[in-house]
């Protein structure tokens, strides 16, 4: 019998080899296995092509009643995720290269090759990340992050609980569903106890005792196997060694899918996207690095993930030591205390929490992301329009006055008066002060609204985080439900239900930690970023003022 | 036989009623008298309609040659006057209230209805005027002032010469070729001498001794009839005599008529362009004012026209002495000194000026005009539009900036986070400043950009004035040229000729000086509206970084 899928969600295609499907509609799939969150398979009326898999449900007759209700609580949680052009991801080369991401052996080095154009795209991790791209109009690239996140942590957490095989389920991909339930198990040593504090606020995450940060600086363009292939390499200075590494991209990408599988409710700040073309051209690595900056700020700002083995392993371990490194990489591969084991490490304050008070604090914390995500993506579009107005529109405008201004002085040459010379160089000066006013105007943007853009842009991934989390979240208080009406059906022991409770506390006390944690960086970012771009803004009114009065005191002689 | 004419110009008709000509197509006229500086007539495809009647010539047998001359060097100096359009102008009503500006007894307050929407646009008097129309894109009216010159003057100098009729002769119609001609005559008395002297860069007019301005105050809205019919009355207070004098906007045309009639080589300062609707909004009374007093400035800096008995009599006479007004106003009528006798009132310096240097600074003159008129076109076009860029544009652009963190906080303020209370209200008050900012973008080009265009439109009206002024003294030197000719083949005696170089010499003393004025009030407008312009723009960027100062200022304590 073929496999059948039913569509869930209206898909327009955008690009050769994609097919566009209708909400309800009955598809056919070739293979159960998504090529990089895409499934291959015919429409209802034959076509054959492309679709994202998230779009569609698998049909099974054990699954589809479960399913269903997943999948429209998630519905009413978050817009359809947008999708990148197909062309662009190039699924199925991906599909080779997206390995290393989920663990392998092979040479460090050798695993990617950095000189191919599709050999830097490897995967779909890095979320809705929106790119602002100077020249055009208003264009964003999106993609799409909770599929990326699917796709991770699928291969770990489906070793744990396999019960659901519902793509929409982040409360059962994530262990979520399997912790609540007490079928995660493990070890859980000193050094990985992860501590949520009862602090002003309600809970948070201890302190990072040993705050540190890290530099990123000068990145090389470096070659291998005498310049057949070559890469970009950032040098990366931790506070706390004081010992610069080297690190790639694909280091980044490689870490970013550890953090990723290992931390279900931990928003974990998405890396710059990645870019076919273009690698190599000093734009594109000053705007690749800028963002790896504000990726570093957020790692080390973030109690739990700063401290975490894998990312000490990448900051830390020496560059040259392959021994070491491959040691380390094999080791965070293998950490068993991911997903559905994450819970276990995590030690809350005494006191359970309110469930009622949880969820309504969800709740508006929800609302909070739904308008946050709103209005900063209309700020960057507006900020976006804003730097394209200056950059042209503004430009010309002051030009072309200071234009006018230097044919008027031309003219006024003309005057054979020589009384009139000093009058004559004065309005010529001033022509070409506004001259350099409309390139101040053009200027400008890279200084301050490309900066409020990068802050978007982050805030945007993590944005696009939070609806998994809450998702977990939701999942967890609802078995809580659950347990507590089969307690009064007789179906289920008051213990047990205990125990559901006590673990569905702990993934409550690490959402609103993090909950927490996320307003306190946000304010602290935004916070600095404004005033970063009111300063910004004044010296820019400033130049213009001080370019101005030194024209008019041209006049004085004149 | 049928009235014919040529067209010298192409004319495109823009409006019913008018008729499109080519260049060298021959018209049949019904009526060799204009309306108003238009011709009915057919053309060569037989549309029947209006042409500009300066468009054309008039095709007679004895007169042809002649007509060809003197058309063909305007062709090479001047551009065709540009033509309001025919439906503005309406030509049949102002026909009748032309009258009054050629000198009538008609009583002084009731010959023009200031209620009547048509009765303020007597005549065409007034040059290229550029008007600034804030709400639109770039337009301009334009009207002519050639032909209105040629309209005013002709009355009184074709009684003097009445031997070509050809309307471009302006060194006809000035009177200038009948003073060289030595056929003006009349009693000068003392206190109509003027003087020219020699000054540091050649003749210039004797400054005024008793140096005086005017302010123009207060315009009210006056009716009379018992309400029936109302006007705007300014108050006019000379330094000489301290003494306020009401005027109203057709006592300053009628007495722009009479300077233009009198003074056949000095650029008259155009008054405010007239308007059919609107006249007692406020907007364009606080217009209209601003051009007068930009007109008065003009007048009172100059040293013949500040001294002149009809403008003494406008600022001195007391308003409400009708008597003394009528006595002053007909003697201004009567005035013999005008046109060709003008010439006869002024002394010169003891040394005859070289003219073939008086040619190369007149043609370095001409040159200078053209640049002139290019560059101010240029400019004011280009000011024009960045106004209404930042009126409307540049507004938007900042307001939307404001609106979106205005939105942003918003967001904010649901994070249910007591420590977030102090950014989110700063925030609100940056998206407050950037809307503020637009407003200042708005408000900005009547307090800079406007003023410049006033100035240009009084400086395109003076341009306007001079190809005529320059006619005439070109006439003169082009008969000086042909007495001499006529002296060699014995047609004329040398002490005619003589008689030709002396009154040719008196023309370009006048002329020279006139010119020499007209560079030196140029410095002095163009310096203090560029120094004004630039004081404005600094105290605008200054505004705009003090509100953002005080945003910045919010994030303190947040």
């Amino acid at each position: 019998m073929a496999l059948r899928a039913r569509a869930l969600y209206d898909f327009n295609s955008e690009n050769p080899g994609e097919v566009s499907v209708k909400e309800n509609e009955i598809l056919t799939l070739y293979s159960e296995r998504d090529i990089d969150g895409w499934f291959e398979g015919t429409n209802s009326r034959g076509e054959r092509g492309l679709f994202p898999a998230s779009y569609v449900e698998i049909l099974r007759s054990d699954a589809a009643s479960t399913l269903n209700n997943n999948s429209s609580s998630i519905e009413n949680f978050s817009k359809p995720p947008a999708f990148t052009s197909f062309t662009q991801q190039q699924p199925q080369l991906q599909q080779t290269y997206q390995q290393p991401s989920q663990g392998s052996d092979d040479d460090w080095d050798d695993d990617w090759d950095d000189s191919s154009t599709v050999a830097d795209e490897p995967g779909t991790v890095g979320g809705r990340y929106h790119e602002y791209e100077g020249n055009g109009p208003s264009t964003y690239r999106v993609s799409t992050s909770s599929m990326a996140r699917g796709n991770a942590q699928q291969a770990k957490s489906s070793a744990t609980v396999s019960r659901n095989l519902n793509r929409f389920s982040t409360f059962v991909k994530s262990g979520g569903e399997a912790f609540v339930l007490g079928e995660a198990s493990g070890f859980v040593k000193d050094g990985d106890k992860i501590c949520v504090v009862m602090g002003q606020y309600g809970p948070e995450w201890q302190e990072n005792p040993y705050p540190f940060s890290c530099t990123i600086d000068d990145p090389t363009k470096q070659t291998k196997f005498k310049g057949m292939k070559s890469y970009i390499a950032y040098k990366l200075t931790p506070t706390h060694t004081q010992t610069q590494v080297n690190r790639r991209y694909k280091h980044f990408d490689w870490l970013y899918a550890r953090l990723v599988e290992k931390f279900p409710v931990i928003s974990v700040p998405h890396i710059p996207e990645k870019q076919a073309t273009g690698r190599f051209e000093e734009d594109f690595i000053s705007k690749r690095r800028k963002g790896l900056i504000w990726w570093m700020n957020h790692m080390t700002s973030h109690p739990v993930l700063a401290r975490c083995d894998v990312f000490q392993h990448f900051l830390t371990c020496n560059s040259t030591d392959e021994k070491a490194w491959k040691q380390g990489k094999r080791k965070a591969e293998k950490d068993e205390m991911v997903g559905a084991n994450f819970f276990l490490t995590i030690s809350t304050p005494a006191a359970p929490l309110d469930f009622q008070e949880v969820e309504s604090k969800i709740d508006g914390f929800k609302t909070f992301t739904k308008r946050m995500d709103d209005s900063t993506l209309q700020l960057n579009a507006t900020v976006n329009e804003f730097a394209r107005k200056q950059i042209t529109g503004f430009k010309k405008e002051y030009q072309k006055v200071g234009m006018s201004f230097k044919v008027l002085s031309q003219a006024f040459e003309m005057d054979q008066q020589t009384y009139s010379a000093g009058l004559n160089q004065a309005i010529s000066f001033t022509g070409d002060a506004y001259e350099a006013i409309g390139e101040y105007f053009a200027e400008q943007p890279s200084k301050d609204l490309d900066p409020i853009m990068d802050l978007l842009c982050l805030y945007q991934g993590h944005l696009a985080n939070y609806p998994d989390i809450i998702h977990v979240q939701k999942g967890a208080l609802t078995k809580v439900k659950e347990s507590q009406k089969h307690v009064e059906e007789g179906k289920m022991d008051r213990a047990q239900a205990e125990g559901i409770d006590e673990r569905c506390n702990i993934i409550s006390c690490a959402t609103l930690a993090e909950i927490q944690h996320f307003h306190q960086i946000r304010v602290r970012d935004f916070k600095a970023q404004m005033q970063h771009y009111l300063q910004q803004q004044i010296a820019f009114f400033q130049k213009i003022t001080g370019k101005l009065e030194e024209a008019l005191q041209k006049y004085d002689n004149a």
